[in-house]
């Protein structure tokens, strides 16, 4: 019997309804997916790790019960053998991404053999949407409304004080 | 408790062993792998579908008990559906081929939502190894050695007349 | 006072509702869109260029009024330079798409200066739309609902007799 | 009668003769072509905005008279929307360029509906040009004759105190 | 001392302006350099491999002496070890191109290690260039001056019945 | 007799073994190699350039002795030019490296059209492997052996104090 664990990996800052999408696919297929927020000291986040975590954790709460949420630090191939992960999940949209992430998955392989990438497409009406892209919206003070779950929308507007 | 049935498609004429190692990758995550043969009766192959599953059954001889061969023509989401399979897995190398393989899969999400595509990465020495150069390689009396299973390495080289 | 006319070339064999899509977006931006069907001597389309031309003007009944379809043979950049354009609409998609479209535009301008190419991009919901998948899928009985205009499903279906 | 109006926005710090020669091309084109000079607070300009602008007014002197050069902060739709304008025009070069222009139209779609990005090739001879390269060339005293309009030459040539 | 030894392989169907350019650009940089077309037994030529020769020897020269025109069928790597070749000479385009430029040098370095294949750029005004669109040109009757050099527009001209 | 002299421009902050393997191919093609460590003042590097300088030279110990290592600051052509350098190597991996690539390229070969820009594959086992890649894994005490020369390892391992 298979029991295939998942680490979906991220800086999450903000969670949009695209990571949202790859989340739901994953739970359907995998024993259990762990949403790992990537914590890199040398970068200033909009949401300290603590809050991603928090905002995660209320937007999957009407998901599937095994999926479960968590921070780390370092390199991810070894973090995902401390949790005995068998598989990493990416959500792929473009080109550029495909190559990056071709690059970490050969490269994470290498450090730890027996975990696999595997590469997800999020629904096509998430295609556009990155972190990124939410950011540069709420602090230009345009609808996100759509773009990310309620829980999301809510800090983010509380964060560009527009609650 | 997920039991994820995956299908592994293709026309593998012949089987490789980029091929191979993906089958080999994908049957540690599920737990039943289906190598599909894709028959198109408009292509005029190397080997018959016959042929091409008698190889890959020789080929898998020692692989986990859980790799099943079979044959299939017409759209790649009814026969998933009708497999009860959850997974479709596509092993990836180039941008072209990955662009392709996006279309494809969207497209398959929409003939059949429930049904998620995954992409692979196979082992980076097989980066460069496809069917059609393997093909290419043989006709022109080239070694194969390395390149393909041996019961493959052996049908090429009797198909050729140089055995 | 800018007239512009617009071309916007392809087989259309048969069209799509990505192709519709950008012929609506057109029709919003230029004085006049000439809905091009190429005839290409050395295929054999599924429907005849008289057919794919009449399909056309069936689905597009109630678009706005400045919207024209006509058959061409020959260089693109010639019939366009015919037809006094200036502009030559492109739909774009995916990557492998876009550098073959470059060349052709870059082509194009060599040989009409005066008329320039410009890309456009579809509704995201046909980002994995062909007429390639439309005839694969009509073939083997898929639905195509949803994926060509009504006029081109029916005769889509008559044309596999299952109507 | 189609009036269409064009936003070409950009930082053009500097303006580049590829940038121009967008310009040019567009303004044959629209009715009206607006260029507009992006403002990101957070970066450190070369040159200041109301420089930038101009530059580009000195560059385009003899252009036709349907081009105009503004100023503007915040999200690219929105400013589009208030200048009603019906299209935005990009130029594209390379295909990272053109994941990420895809990325972006598809968001300003989602927040304008009504406006459409068009994409447009410069001539090749430009395909290499950018703002970047041209201030790297530039600050390193390498020549920029060619690459950029005279204005913008004899700005760089002082700004870098070699006039 | 090092005797570098080139092999700029292709079809040739026919010569343009842009393998013109990059025979040129070899000429310069190797000791020898071998043009080698590639005979595909299985395709219909617009010229045969020994019309392709002439019309490469006659355009060639007044070019260095030290470039060859030569005939070859079977692998390319296999062909470049007869020819004690160190290095394969490719132009490149677009990204396309490259993707499968890319197999084919791993594919040749599995097969001959010691020869290296080295990518290079045409000049940037032939980077829409390729013999398949020269043909269609041609073919309708279109330009091809500028496109081909002289003695290949000539024999097209007579090709196509327009001489 | 040609003597083509070739430059290997790069940071190397630090050398992996993907540069070195491009050092020795490169060395067995031209008469001479002058790896040219780029020194960019605005960024703030892990090991200075002569630090740099000297990791090269040992790595490279053991290498036929027409192999070189410099410094230089400012614009690439202009180095190359100063050096009579009729080829600068540039290893590639990725599509997005390529565009990039392909961009410098061109705008090299305009401030110094002598000077070729040549592409070259790095081994396969080498294509997930970059300067940055090695920093970070060296930084979380991840192992690099296998990923860098000798030397490279013992002063990452000092530099992150575990030697």
């Amino acid at each position: 019997m298979r029991r295939t664990s998942a680490i979906y990996p991220g800086t999450f800052d903000p969670l949009t309804n695209g990571h949202l999408d790859i989340i739901e696919r994953s739970s359907r297929l995998f024993e259990r997916v762990v949403v790992a927020i990537l914590v890199n000291p040398e970068k200033d986040p909009l949401f300290t790790a603590e809050e991603r975590r928090d905002l995660i954790r209320a937007s999957i709460e009407k998901m599937a019960k095994n999926v479960e949420v968590d921070v780390f630090e370092g390199l991810l191939a070894e973090y995902a053998r401390r949790r005995s992960a068998k598989v990493i999940i990416r959500g792929i949209r473009a080109v550029s991404d495909y190559e990056y992430e071709l690059q970490m998955a050969l490269a994470n392989r290498r450090l730890q053999p027996e975990i696999e990438t595997l590469f997800m497409l999020p629904a096509e009406r998430y295609s556009y949407l990155s972190s990124r892209l939410v950011r540069e919206i709420a602090q230009h003070a345009g609808s996100i409304r759509g773009l990310v779950p309620r829980p999301v929308e809510k800090a983010l507007l509380k964060r560009f004080k527009r609650a």
